[in-house]
């Protein structure tokens, strides 16, 4: 079942989506549709979650690690590497996003983003997929200059706009076995498996609730695979998570 | 004059200090009072802000970066250094906080914060401080080895109670020409001028707001002086801004 988070009439709602192209309106983000029906091309989508936070793993596809430059052999990571994205980045399908002028390295990267639906403490990995409430599709924008250049990824990973994500989150997904695929103007530049993911995203959450709480609403981003690369403004850049379906699409400006 | 943020009777609410204790509800936080007056010692005090983000900066006193081990020579830092603490670090003065089993190496770094009262994006340096709803004293407690060791600052800096924050916020500091001191069982470990910091409060704002839109409630911390140290399980750690005043105060358990 698809989910989604709009605002009509100035109020913001949740519902379900009914077909392809209608939308119920939620009583309560538990579920119970309220009984109208809206046509969604009269919704303004807005990113499926409303996180405290945004943990996101930066290293989980040894081919993106190979092609960041860092050779590491047989020595994968022991541990999930984390950062953190501000709730500023986070923009829905369809939106503009500005190239900042300090930046001369815009990357795309895209990734499968889960939505937490219940508070996450000390959760043990075979049972942290049932503190999911969905997932679905995020671009993790990043400016590459300063990912190097700065102390920590702060400005490469949290200026406003660098995370688009949705429109959709898919409630029913198995997170082991979808494909993750980005294209820049029409262009395929990303397809791999989430099987080859370093740690699954059953195991980034159990990592992640040892130390920290997650709340409902927050977001964890399960990293990128190869074949990441520069933007340039006027580019759209479109990012499909098979089984979430209705693709996220933005367009740098 | 000096705010709050209390729960009473299950309700959280803002008040301004009254004398030494004493404490008059608000009727909303641009300030004006609701009339009654609540004895201090009746309320259970809340950090006093609540932030979609924490930003912070990493190196912003010479004689701090000295004893992390950077050389720098002339070279200090162009721009600030950077990072984010997550909202689920806070807690209130007078909270126990968990020394974590993944960390040998927790340290405490004092600091001045600032909770910025309105909209902030790309403002210049001399209107910063206009964007700041107050000052407080804020622990910034981190996991050093895990700071050494890990891709990124989260699991370091980022644990749940990390943000010891509080208790009052005062409006009408300069925070360019006070002092931030920080004890660990009564000794003095950390003294500091803030005329030291070699980005000033509000160059960093401006500088922030610049790639990162801040919003009311948001908190700054400040960097921390040289003297930061280890802690042990049983350590009562205490930081007081000058002028700020009511010092925040954290036992580790």
């Amino acid at each position: 079942m698809k989910m989604l988070r709009f605002r009509k009439d100035g109020r913001v709602q949740w519902g379900w989506l009914m077909g392809e192209d209608h939308v119920t309106p939620m009583r309560k983000l538990d579920g119970e549709p309220a009984g109208e029906v809206y046509p969604i091309r009269e919704l303004e989508l807005l990113p499926p979650a409303e996180p405290s936070k945004i943990v996101c793993v930066g290293r989980n596809y040894a081919d993106h690690i190979k092609e960041m430059g860092h050779a590491f052999g047989e020595d994968l990571p022991a541990e999930p590497g984390l950062f953190l994205k501000a709730p500023n980045t986070l923009v829905p399908s369809g939106a503009e996003v500005t190239y900042p002028d300090w930046t001369e390295e815009l990357h795309y990267e895209g990734e499968l983003a889960a939505v937490i639906g219940q508070t996450a403490r000390n959760v043990g990995e075979e049972e942290a997929l049932g503190y999911v409430l969905g997932y679905t599709n995020a671009l993790d924008l990043t400016a590459r200059d300063k990912q190097k250049s700065d102390l920590q990824w702060i400005r490469a990973k949290s200026a406003d706009g660098f995370l688009p994500l949705g429109p959709v989150l898919e409630t029913e997904l198995d997170p082991n076995a979808t494909v993750v695929r980005t294209w820049v103007n029409d262009e395929l530049r990303q397809e791999a498996s989430t099987e080859l993911m370093i740690f699954p995203v059953a195991r980034v959450i159990s990592y992640v609730s040892r130390f920290m709480t997650l709340e409902p609403g927050d977001v964890v981003l399960t990293g990128t695979p190869s074949g990441v690369g520069p933007l340039a403004r006027g580019d759209r850049v479109r990012v499909e998570v098979e089984g979430v379906g209705r693709a996220l699409e933005v367009r740098i400006v």
